[in-house]
């Protein structure tokens, strides 16, 4: 055979396979899981790119050290010490290209094939594409209003042994729901002496539209907790930083040869600039301007999906993020209905590459943040038009 | 067991392991692969920096699609259309994050457990490491002056299926050998009619002091050719931008496949920089400015070893690229070797992680391009008086 088991087992992405089709500009697009361009600090970016080349020069050019620019690490470092109380050091993060290399560099380090895996059913698509290729059993556990089904996690670790859990407890792609602070700690408490790797995947955490914030689920079970955070989200996707903690010092010694071979280090210019920009504006204003700007779309999609939607199609209504998952009637292919709404010039994300064992389901995903108030209404009103 | 089978068995990178020894501004260092950042066109870059922000804006820092920016596709196509008479289109190339990640997807798209793959002995410690994680049986080939050994490398496939070749064709590294025309026409000859992938990582092909531009070995073979290129040696390798070039459609899909799942697509702010740099400057004056500089540094290294170095050890001569590959007499320990350089602050790189069978041999890499001629000498005599 030419080709690997594992490539060949694994889902091309339906996002990026329709993405040039999206990008037309007649289409409506609630299919991708862009950021508003709006909400890129061009101004303040050009400002740090100038400085960066005046201070750095060189450095921004040359080959880097695997784990990332030091001071980025302990800016993270710091974040998370003061936000969240973790206690880690500028050691316990590593600085990704992007945070779904997170995802491939874990794989690398700890999937062997057929190691049960728990994932959200729905799960995020571009987990279950990179976890693929390292061939795990994917044991879905469903997602409900109020975080993981309590009773079907406890009996799948029952069961057996299970590598890890993959998580999105804030504003979850695809479903928008956030795990409430009960369903974290029963989580915790059933996880607890497990030897099991729980990681918790966070780009939206910061964009909470009400409520508080809640504690990560692994933050007081140091040696196998993983937690992934990202800039995609609040500064630029396209410079793709992202980033892993853990405590776990052999944990993160394997990460760090896994980084060493998928590609040496990430883009050191950007490493800069992006520490520059966070260290010389005011970045929870900014964050605000953004949580500002998405909680009205957010809104503009919820009161659309009101006047246009029957009311036998359900959807969630997220605290934060940038999702708001469908239902269709029992029964009804969300897969045939993208097909006739993209005639129509519209496009969103059916289910199907949400599940792990699934196809033809009636669930779908919409994603706001990528258009504006006035467009949003106009393509839930094309979409209601072909329900 | 908690970590994966692939990361027990993949060696960490030796030269990154000692990076940070290496950059003590007491140590001279011939242990990386370091371009000399006199060779970074800081000038044109903030020029093109300001360019593309005025012309780009929002498009720069936004998600991107996963083969590349288009420009840069087709400019490269064009490039090797004209230099190497290829006859591809921008379909058939695809930006990658920096060559080393190329050998990832690679290793992702073809590689299961098993398969034999031929690498040059000695060979590319990235690659080793890279391709570690899939799991082939490395099948070494001995390197020579002029190329591979050709009659192991007949009897290699007379054995039996062979997944792939890896090779770097010009200026090897680590041994700075450059395969002749005929060496590359016997190894074009017999691998003619195998279902074989031959790989040539060709990073260093443009900084040639001396000789003619030799063909690509698997110019007239589409099907099974993948070639990859770099602007880590020429431009800047902080930015982490290389490409995989092959005619194969069905091999390229596998391969965006796997690149989305990695990291979904490369730095498209980094890839819109490089593509203005490329089109606004004289490129080739200014690679012309590398060789030149290159030349004269191998020179000095040359001299050095010639004017240091006892006659019992052996050396390359390279007609380009950054390195040069020494041989101590039979049965000494460059390993030990380098223990004791490193108490007299001189670092080389032992051979021992380019060899995929072997532990303690007598060979050692050294890089001339990122110290000045006159650091050269003196991190040669200092070399000197510990062999």
């Amino acid at each position: 055979m030419l080709y690997s088991h594992r490539i060949l087992n694994t889902p091309p992405s339906f996002v990026r396979s329709i993405l040039a089709a999206a990008e037309d500009p007649d289409v409506i697009s609630f299919a991708g899981g862009l950021p508003n361009p709006a909400s890129f600090p061009l101004d303040e970016l050009q400002v740090s790119l100038d400085r960066i080349m005046e201070e750095s020069g060189d450095k921004l050019f040359q080959y880097a050290t695997t784990p990332g620019y030091e001071p980025l690490r302990q800016y993270i470092a710091n974040k998370y010490n003061r936000l969240h109380q973790l206690n880690i050091t500028a050691d316990d993060v590593l600085i990704t290209t992007g945070s779904q290399q997170a995802l491939d560099l874990i794989g690398k380090a700890i999937l062997n094939e057929g190691d049960r895996l728990i994932i959200e059913e729905p799960g995020y698509l571009g987990a279950i594409q990179a976890f693929s290729l390292y061939q795990p059993e994917f044991v879905p556990v469903l997602l409900e209003e109020k975080g993981l089904n309590i009773p079907a996690f406890k009996a799948v670790l029952d069961q057996g042994d299970v590598k890890c859990m993959y998580t999105v407890p804030n504003f979850q792609n695809p479903s928008g729901l956030t795990y409430s602070n009960e369903n974290r700690l029963e989580i915790r408490d059933i996880w607890q002496g497990k030897e099991m790797f729980l990681i918790e995947d966070d780009p939206y955490g910061e964009l909470r539209f009400r409520g508080e914030v809640l504690p990560y689920i692994g933050a007081e079970n140091p040696q196998y907790s993983i937690l992934l955070g990202s800039f995609s989200k609040t500064v630029t996707p396209g410079m793709r930083l992202g980033f892993i903690i853990t405590r776990n010092k052999e944990l993160m010694h394997y990460i760090n040869v896994a980084k060493q071979a998928s590609d040496l280090h990430t883009n050191i210019f950007a490493q800069y600039a992006i520490y520059d920009f966070l260290t010389h504006n005011d970045y929870n204003a900014h964050v605000d301007k953004i949580i500002s700007m998405y909680s009205q779309q957010a809104e503009a999609m919820l009161d659309s999906l009101n006047k246009y939607f029957p009311s036998h199609v359900q959807y969630t209504k997220p605290d934060g993020g940038m999702f708001i998952w469908a239902t269709l009637p029992e029964g009804q292919s969300a897969m045939e209905l993208f097909k006739t709404a993209m005639e129509k010039n519209v496009a969103f994300v059916p289910g199907d590459p949400f599940y792990t064992n699934k196809t033809d389901v009636n669930t779908m995903r919409l994603n706001y943040t990528n258009s504006m108030p006035e467009v949003i209404e106009e393509g839930i009103r094309r979409l209601a038009g072909v329900l």
